[in-house]
């Protein structure tokens, strides 16, 4: 494994254990709050999307930042169940609205029993999400479970706005838009929800409702600008089998990528009258000659080095993030072992290696095959 | 107009009169809090369904219901704009999973937009919703708001499994319900949100976060069995430009309604075979002679007195709704004017008109024509 800069991630089995272990205990404590009385089609399979492989990122950045800022990852577990429920509420909804076929290797929810019930499973996924926040209440007080929920709404809102974003360019065939609309969708659809959001609840829980909860944001954003780039290249040249989705379905679907944007911008007058044409069409309007003109597009992006492009631009967002990271964690002392009774010492381990975590988190981002 | 039972309904200009300013108010508020800022499609579509025309029953209830009690309803009526925006949001995504044309008299969202930028828009309203919960805190203070937003939690839960419950019977061809299933699924899909909610946001912002928010539930949930059987009478009988939608609609869908129950329950063998075998078709699956099967299900149901037998067990419920409240506000003192400065008379007065609202209320619910 080689990170989009090509040197190796040599983080990689270290972010990969503690990946493994957090989604363990993540995963435990999701599926404990799935309610066992419902009719069927519901709740039952709100624990459907969870269950199926995955690597838990989200929940993990929740409790490696509460404990890298010397929280209990324990006191954090409640918000990264909640972060895992909104994220997969976010995939169901945004399966239906795709058409996607495939999920984790998996057929969707949609494609597997159909809009009425996925709509409905998502919706409970969402409100399960909601619940966890209500719960926060008891186990860490009104203040901070007030500033939760705050974060909670505003982290739907700007993945709302962004998947809305992303939606009226497709709608309204948007072919003029530059790098610098790209990344504030991306900021909105991607960062916030997948680092923002999990890095703001860790250190609320850590520090207390009267944290400066935005001082990893810039981390965040770089690093879900890249991981989102990194995602859209995989879904043009990745491997279906590892990636899990289909291959080239954004060309199909007319997805404002870095790389289509860039293609508008180089490409001749003559091509670019052909990529709007394209675009123009619904996937049910274009005709048999559809797949050539996706394979048209693809070998068009690579003349124009936009996938080339496309990865230099992530690998440096990727390391303006490790060097964010770096900055932020050398403001903040470390957590230290404490003499005497209890587990200081292993808290002061965790926290250690939750540090360590973050920081190999950036060229791990980009290195991922999926 | 006539009651179900059919007696006039003399509060009915009392109870349009209310409804009317209320609804006034309430849209005011709620499309005040619609976002300017906003990608197309999402945040300017919420408001498209509120601004149709509609009779506001939700928030009016919440209202009546706080100055009834001796609250003000201004204080009302954050919590009466959150009741009609998780109403809307419910009403976008319902016309999804229905695959519906029309509501209110115009094409649904999905229709006009498709379902992409409509399901956008539902979650766009339920997320408008939640920040009126939040908007609680500052207004009537933590304690009080939180009690709301537990309340708000319950009734989306009991929506949601009142409507995976009905859809479930549809995917599995239930053929053995009983009308107690019926009431079952009623209570939670619609007697819920439409009264239970309202009634109890009123309750607790008139009385406070220790008010017993649950005397009003026996009213709301007889008075929300009335409405839904009333609302499949209109689909099978109604008139379509009055009603604004789909007439049999329902029989298409194999929507169990407490007709198609009683026809399961009545019919020969030999008509109960035919009635199974239409209801295991999907609509697509269903050919030529789909009319011809849904205007038999229609003369069968007349044949078998069902849509009388409806009419009757709505008339009880209403007339059961009627002693409800009736006993509940005799318990409770109706607020006084008070002598000196200030607005207390127009309080009493406001008082006294939310209390002859609510009585009279219940007939009003099953003599509207839509």
């Amino acid at each position: 494994m080689t990170t989009a800069a090509g040197r190796p991630a040599v983080g990689a089995p270290l972010v990969e254990r503690v990946l493994a272990r957090y989604r363990e205990r993540t995963l435990a404590e999701l599926l404990r709050h799935i309610p066992e009385q419902s009719p069927p089609y519901l709740y039952d399979l709100a624990a459907d999307y969870p269950t199926r492989p995955c690597k838990g990122l989200r929940a993990a950045l929740c409790l490696a930042t509460c404990a890298a800022f010397g929280g209990s990852p324990g006191r954090a577990l409640n918000p990264a169940v909640t972060v895992e429920l909104f994220h997969n509420a976010f995939l169901v909804h945004d399966d239906i609205q795709d058409g996607s076929e495939l999920r984790r290797g998996e057929p969707t929810l949609p494609a597997r029993y159909g809009v009425e019930v996925a709509l409905n499973v998502g919706n409970a996924t969402n409100l399960l999400g909601l619940r966890r926040v209500m719960a926060n209440r008891r186990a860490l007080g009104g203040e901070l479970a007030w500033r939760l929920f705050e974060e909670t709404e505003l982290m739907c809102r700007q993945s709302l706005e962004g998947q809305a974003m992303e939606i009226a360019w497709i709608r309204d065939n948007a072919c003029g838009l530059t790098s610098a609309d790209y990344y504030r969708m991306c900021l909105k659809k991607t960062s916030w929800y997948t680092f923002l959001y999990p890095c703001r609840s860790g250190l609320l829980v850590a520090e207390g409702a009267g944290a400066d909860a935005a001082r990893l944001d810039r981390f965040g954003w770089y690093l879900g600008a890249a991981f989102q780039i990194q995602d859209d290249v995989l879904n043009l040249v990745g491997e279906a089998e590892e990636y899990g989705k289909e291959i080239a379905g954004d060309l199909w679907e007319g997805k404002r990528t870095l790389m289509l944007i860039q293609l508008l911008e180089r490409a001749t007058p003559a091509e670019r009258a052909r990529v709007v044409r394209h675009l123009s069409l619904t996937r049910s309007q274009r005709g048999p000659g559809a797949a050539e003109d996706v394979a048209w597009l693809l070998d068009r992006m690579t003349a124009y080095d936009c996938v080339a492009h496309a990865r230099e631009a992530a690998a440096g967002l990727v390391a303006a993030a490790a060097r964010e990271i770096e900055a932020v964690l050398a403001a903040a002392p470390a957590p230290t072992a404490v003499d005497g009774p209890g587990d200081g010492g292993e808290d002061a381990e965790e926290a250690a290696e939750a540090r360590a975590f973050l920081l190999a988190l950036p060229d791990f981002v980009v290195a991922r095959g999926r």
